[in-house]
Order: C-alpha cells, then structure tokens, then sequence
C-alpha cells in the first residue's frame, strides 16, 4: 500500500535531522519515524544495500539517536544509577553500550554512553524518550546535575573500507580508536566526535556532528572523502545486525523484557560496588531464574518477507511465544531471526512453528546467535 | 515523494492499533507515527474528510493516545505533583485537560486526564512518553503509586451527528454527559469508557476500548450504527482543530514552551494547595511576564499546503521567529495557522512575513484565535 510522504510528515510534530535536506538530495525513498524524528532507510534497494555495505562502505543518517547529556558535580554518581554498568571503568574518552533499567528490572533503553569528562556524559538513545526518565529520577535524586538534549546528531560510516573514508578526514588517529573508544576533533571547523561504534558488526565509526547548523557540509565532506573508496548512502541494515545477533529496541527487547531474557547478561557488572536502578529486582531475577528466552531461529521454506509485527510461535499446536524479527540473510541463504519462547523450547534443537501472515505455517528451529561473527578488525594498540 | 508503508512500519517496533486491521480494511490510504504506533491520518482526501467532520460524523482510530495508569493509596497526592491543575476539583468520573509540566516549567505533555476512582486516574498521553516521566517521578518520591500502560485505546466519533451515533450505542446516558465527564459501560460485553471529549470543536465523544481483543469488533458495531447517518472512518483534522485554536504537542508547543508561551494559562489553578512539579518555575515566569508568544495569524495569497516543517518569520527584515502550524481553510477561504513570535510583534494587527519553501515570502497578519468559534452544545443538565 504506498502512501505520500508528505501525509507522514504532515505538521511539524516530526523533527528532521541536519541531514535532512542531504538524504532528499541523495535520493532518500523510504523513513520511518524514530524518536520523533524523520529516518531514511532506504535510497535504493535493502539487499543491494546489505551487499554494498558488507563489501565496500555506507554513509547512515541517524541524527534519530538523539542524545541526553548529563553533567555537573554529580554527574558520574547520576548517570551510575541509571545503568548496570560500572561506569568507574568507563574512562574519559571511552564508550559502553549499556541498558537504561526501570525499577522492575526492564529496559528502558540501551543507548551508547560516551564519557566526555569526568562528570560529562552522553547517551545515544535507541526509540524512547530516555531524557524524560532521568529528569525525572533526577528531580527528586538529590543530586546536582543538568540533563537536556545537546546539539548533537550521529551519522554512521559502516563497512569493510569505513576505514579508508575515516582516515582520509580524520588521519591516522582515528584508526588507532579501539572498539568503543573515540575522539574529540573537527574536520577543518565543523566540531565532531569520532567513534568506533556502530550497528553491524562490521568495521565501523560513528561522526557526531556537535552544530545542527553545519550537517548539509559534513554530509558533503564525508561523500567526498568516501568516493574514491565507493561510499553510497544506504539506510541501516536489519539483513546485517540480525546476522550479527543484534538487537533492535522496541522490537526486540522492550521495558516488558530484563537482560537476562534477551541475553544481555554482559551488560551487567555484578561487581559493581554502587546501586543503581532496577538492582534488586535484577538480582531477584538472576537467581530465581528467567522463564523465556530471546533465542536465535531458522525458519524453513522459500525467502520471507521482514516481519511487520510479531509472529506467533507454537510449539506441539500450542501458542508459546512470538518472533520479534525475522528476514531473509542472501548471504545464508536462509531465514533467520530471533523468537521469544519459554526456557523449556529454547535449547538449539528445539523444534517450533511460526505463523506467518498470507503464507501459514512454517517450521523453525532454534540456533545459537550470531549467525555471523563480527568481523575481527580491532587495531593493535 | 511516495514511498512504501512496508517500509516504513519494517520490523515489530512501530506498534499496530487494536483497530488497525479495520483500518486496512475500510481503506486508510495514510498512516504517521505518534507514540512508536502506526496512526492513520487519511482514508480519502483530507478536505473531503474536513467537510464530513464539520457536516456529517467521523471515526478515528487514536489508539495512539496512549494511555498512563495511576493508582495506588497516594495516587491523588502523586498526580496531583505532576500538572498545576487542580485535582481536587476533579470529580470521579470527571475528566480534565491537562498540562504535565517539567521542573523548568516546560510542557511534557498535554493528556486530557480522567479520575475513574478516587485514587484512579488515567492520562491520554500526545506524542512523547511521559509513562518514563511519571515512572521516574514517582521512583523517589516516597508515595504509594502504581504507573503502568493498561490495555485501552480509545476511539474518536467527532461531527455533528456524533450524539445519534452514540445515542444507538449506549442511549440517552451517554447524551447526558457534560463536556469533559465520562461513563463508564459496555457495548454488548465489550467494556468501554465513553467521554465527551474530542479534538475538533465540534461535538464528539470519545470510546476507550478496554479490550484490546476486541477492536475490530467495537469498530463495526461503531460502523454499524453510525451507517443510518453517514458516519465515515477518517483521520484527525489539522484544518478543523486549527480553525479551533486547538494546539499539537510537539509542532506548536515542546518542552521549550510553558503554558503562559502558548497561551494555556487557564491549565494553572492559582488556587491549587498542593505543591506540583515546576510550580516555582511558573510563578516566576507569569510574574516577569514571557519574552515570546504562541499567536493566531492569517497569511495572505493563494491555498497554501501545509507546512511540514516550522517555517521562519520576520518582521521589518529580521528573523523574529517560527510558524509551528499552517494551513488552507475551505469555509474561511483563507490561510490560517499559529507562529511563535516575540511579544513585541504579537498583538492583533502586527504584521509579519512568513518564508514559505518553493513559494517564498508571503505576508502574514497577527489575529485572535480561535478562527472558528467552537459549536456551543453542552447539554442542560
């Protein structure tokens, strides 16, 4: 059913991204909406773009991953509260990924945290409004900090020859980031953050632009600097963070869900000597044991379409769970996705059926995750 | 541009409405995102549509009001913190609009609230989650509250013949609401809320489903006994509820703006006894009066679309400030909308210029809002 873009963004509800006008100009055929803001997915076709993305280097609009800056004197003890993670291992000019956790345990959001200084955090938020929830913990937390949005907006330079883009606007420096580590700097005046971080598992970096009023520009200087090396701009890609076993928050994993179901185990430090949000009902969690389990699964048959909404699962005839995602890998060439099921059909083996609208039953089997190994490219240091 | 709503609503992120399928089938030609939900905003042409709300009956789908649960013993206290309303004076069975406003004074959100219980209140949330803000609130706050997302999605019956609708549906009970009351009942066994609420100035009920199993058959028993008068499923109508002064959360005002900006001064009881979240804030911007102001204005020539995108205004050449909404009247044949500009420029009369994209300049004027009086028909009780 094709509809009119400008019925989507009708009104000015929707925020646009600095790269706004960049994405129309390069050929943009498809946002969605993310964090109330307009998201290309698309410029051409999705598996022409998995393909360019696994061989060769993609320039990604996600200024959609708005951030939430935390600082002042209590900055560190604050955004501590906020996640499981020990950020007292987390050193000035390095990243996490972390999980944002509510009372109950469940995850709020899991952005990328960026320590700027000792009391001076970001936080990339994946689609809720996570700055609402820790103004609120905030108002009543007795600490002294600000949080507020910053004028800040990500882009995503993704693939094998990323490398080669990055070195040519930002020298050797940028290559020396290891995974999760970044770099403060501007390219020529237009201040940025640069970050070895994205969502393929692929070689990758992440540009911050630090002023909303320069991104027609930085778009520009990154296409140039990428088109001796065959950089296109593609929309983020569900074929490749699925092989890597990647999850999409919202879809994937929601405030309903607890690490421990969606196997985020890691992203809790259990020796982390503060307390923080949600750790009591965790600790309750872990040692009573989770009933479900977000697993990996193969389904049989032909190519699928990507799911829209989630499929339900059965096991013996009878409803068990849901498949939160689902698409065809052209690389597998098979179907593959992940499906929440309860512990008892969750062991690689188990033998489940999916529902799948306009087709019927499939059968589907449950694998270990990744599909695909990250790419192993972390530079000596 | 048209692009593929497959590809917008990919992956199981963007929730679907419990009337979704209705929709599908009885023609949505358009969907938007508001709350991480997929909302239908046309189903044939939106003058058309407008024409039917102000002479005929509309339904909506507007699931998308999601909805904030509060209860517990200190549920009053604890909702009473968050708006400068004064619930006290909010009756069981009463509802309210509301402002929900951050410690700065700022707007979260503005959800028409109803009390179903002395310490029961739901809030029919705009575009932003402020079930974190209110969970975030409450984690500190020392009072006994439960804050959830209870399985209801309303529906929207608007139009001058919305009271035969619902007079088939639930009798003369439901036409003796006053405007802002609710009651709650069945239809068959489907239980329902119905409020005499609406967001068009016309009359209109609203029907919160409170069984999200049962949406596509509480949409037919709608269709069904709305047929006899012509009702037709439509989206919300810009044209309608600008021409009755009526604000978008997230276009017309943000978390930048306080109420005394836009002009909802009469959301803050000045009476209210207990304290409220941003209280202080407010009564020291109402005492130095604001720097800017939310203004109705008329802009000249020929039908204009509407913006899709805030668009600058100036005055005598300098940049002043924004139109946050704008659009073509049918019945007033003219241009109407809302910019933020500073108070100076802000009295009826001051004349302005608004920098319309592929059109250029255009001369706009300050005038009152509404533009069209709101139908006076609340009940003799």
């Amino acid at each position: 059913m094709p509809f009119d873009m400008n019925l989507v963004q009708r009104g000015a509800r929707l925020r646009r991204s600095p790269f706004f006008a960049a994405t129309q100009r390069h050929g943009a055929t498809a946002y969605t909406v993310y964090n109330h803001m307009l998201f290309p997915i698309c410029f051409a076709d999705l598996e022409e773009e998995y393909w360019h993305l696994v061989n060769g280097v993609t320039l990604w609009d996600v200024a959609v991953e708005r951030q939430v800056e935390i600082t002042g004197p209590d900055a560190l003890a604050f955004t501590s509260m906020l996640t499981p993670r020990d950020l007292t291992r987390c050193a000035v000019g390095q990243g996490k990924y972390v999980v944002i956790t509510a009372d109950d345990g469940g995850i709020i959001n899991d952005p990328v945290l960026l320590r700027l200084g000792e009391n001076h955090f970001w936080l990339a938020l994946a689609d809720s409004d996570a700055l609402l929830w820790a103004r609120g913990v905030a108002l009543k937390s007795g600490l002294r900090v600000t949080i507020r949005e910053p004028d800040v907006s990500p882009l995503q330079i993704q693939g094998p020859r990323a490398k080669e883009v990055v070195r040519t606007l930002f020298g050797e420096a940028a290559l020396r980031l290891r995974y999760y580590y970044f770099l403060e700097t501007a390219l020529d005046d237009i201040p940025v953050v640069v970050t070895r971080t994205g969502w393929t598992g692929e070689v990758g970096y992440e540009i911050y632009l630090r002023d909303g009023s320069r991104g027609d520009e930085l778009w520009e200087r990154i296409m140039d600097a990428g088109r001796p090396h065959g950089i296109r701009p593609t929309g983020p890609s569900d074929i490749r963070r699925i092989e890597a076993g990647i999850l999409n928050w919202g879809a994937d994993m929601t405030m309903e869900n607890n690490v421990y179901e969606v196997g985020l185990d890691y992203l809790v430090d259990d020796g982390k000597s503060s307390d923080y949000i949600g750790r009591a009902a965790l600790e309750r969690i872990k040692a009573a044991g989770v009933t479900r389990k977000l697993v990996g699964i193969e389904i049989d048959g032909a190519r699928i379409e990507m799911n829209t909404a989630r499929w339900p699962v059965t096991a013996g005839g009878d409803g068990v769970g849901q498949v939160t995602s689902a698409i065809w890998s052209p690389r597998l060439k098979k179907n593959i996705g992940y499906a929440m099921v309860p512990v008892a059909h969750a062991s690689p083996g188990a033998v489940l059926s999916v529902n799948l609208p306009d087709v019927g039953r499939r059968r589907a089997t449950v694998v270990p995750k990744p599909f695909v190994d990250a790419r192993k490219d972390i530079p000596k240091s």
